[in-house]
């Protein structure tokens, strides 16, 4: 398990950084709202499985996540039905949730941005749901086809949602670090003028290019 | 007809907890986009049946509304032309409207976020409409299969729209008012720490789960 | 070729009053997310034809685009594969780029709105470009079926994206000039309650559906 301070750095790191460092594997091939806006969360998951249009299954993981975890609500088919109001996440919130992710719809959205506790979901409709069944609490999950697993860490930012097997942790946090500090150097270098044509060593796989795009402008008298 | 406070506390209420008191009855099933951001309104409706991409009933409503209507522009076919933009946002703002709803597209977008007047389109797109038939004016349109007729309230916020029939506004109102009591009350409950599972009579129903994922924890080792 | 001034013009004129002054020409028929928010932008295209999911295109065009030009990045078929994210724009802003436009997804969203530089992309997404094919730089580009050349100007805002053919530049600047002081001097007049119905010499037109609302409110007491 990671410790806390390496969850964050994870959360810092971003989804993108994370999901290269990976071997770009993890990605959640899904598009999110997140509220509030610019916010970034990290944290391992304690996933659910809804019956469609049903949160029992939020209900009671208020009663068994841990601080620092991610509720995860998959249901057995996503429908843009709001699984998570301004209740439940007032209860994640206070039970220490490090953010809630929702393969379904919130309502309340603008208290929601104003709770601050990090909410990702795919749609937002005032439609409520049922609290009839149960599908699994603890239990494996997919989201767009990728499974997640209870102590699964989760990547969540503005680019999207990546999920990093939790046997994988430490190893690809080690690889993002590396990553992100080589793009730190690249991005000064980038910034002062230097291209990534060089940099990579790509200018001579594009010579052909450059040089039409020299003879489109001549032509055009666009230079 | 509500009072002009009684709008004010529709729009308070919000969409999710009107179509709560009004028996999960009413819900547009569309998404919307808002100008400007984090705005809320009510009202009683203007519906405008507006033929295909074109907007001579936008221009003839600003003729027809009374001041704290919602102006709403439905089209015999919803298509993503923009039937608003910033001069007709200005007329309806000069007339007194409480809000435009669009089940198409508006252009100005920035503009429109300037104004201030409360405006909920489905699109935006700088392609501009038509000024040449127009199919009904005050006359009941319908919205995602979901009927609004002169007078009926319409809520609106970050959630989506609900309609309330005027026949049952005075009744959805006062079981609105009640339901939003009695969950202020809950939420700080929870703030505090205390659980839906519990305050709901719901725990037995999910024993097994709970017992389930205290066992995942254990075998996992994440916990 | 338009001055620097000019085509500051045609940013601050927006796409929509661009789009209008164009004989309703050149809509990009596509809806674009923009970084950061509230931006405009307006340049002379610089168009790469990318292959599908790869921005070896994006690199290469690092070393051939002018300062004040925007970059406009087409895929042979639009993916929601990242051809852009923080490094290149760091890039492409230290070159002086006026924008970029991908008909694809960026990533490091939140850097990007944070590093100023004007970025109109379909989608989101951490799934990063292969870097082995580019099919054409500087080569006219296709933007959901509208023809964008080097040279051709792009109008880019909250409303979505217009192309002026460069050889039309210089016209339709100053049409859309004439238009927006048209449309500044009535949006004076609605703002103090005179009406398009009137200004437009509409109002015989809608003589009937008016008479219908007025009885429709009569009817039913809103009034």
């Amino acid at each position: 398990m990671l410790t806390p301070e390496e969850v964050k750095a994870l959360a810092e790191l971003g989804s993108a950084t994370v999901y290269e460092a990976s071997g770009r594997e993890g990605l959640v091939p899904l598009s999110f709202l997140r509220f509030p806006p610019g916010v970034k969360a990290a944290g391992p998951a304690f996933p659910v499985l809804c019956a469609p249009g049903d949160n029992l299954g939020a209900h009671a993981a208020m009663a068994a996540l841990k601080p620092g975890e991610v509720l995860v609500l998959a249901q057995a088919a996503a429908e843009p039905v709001a699984l998570v109001g301004e209740l439940l996440a007032t209860q994640a919130k206070a039970q220490g949730a490090a953010a809630i992710l929702v393969d379904g719809a919130v309502r309340d959205a603008d208290e929601l941005a104003a709770l601050g506790l990090p909410v990702w979901a795919r749609w937002v409709s005032p439609k409520g749901a049922k609290r009839e069944r149960l599908l699994g609490l603890g239990v494996p999950v997919f989201l767009g086809g990728v499974e997640v697993r209870l102590g699964d860490y989760l990547v969540l930012d503005g680019d999207g949602v990546v999920v990093v097997p939790r046997e994988r942790a430490r190893e690809v946090l080690q690889k993002a670090r590396e990553r992100a500090e080589r793009e730190g150097r690249l991005r000064e270098r980038f910034a002062g003028g230097e291209l990534s044509l060089d940099l990579y060593g790509l200018r001579e796989r594009v010579a052909e290019q450059l040089a039409q795009a020299a003879r489109l402008r001549e032509e055009g008298g666009h230079g």
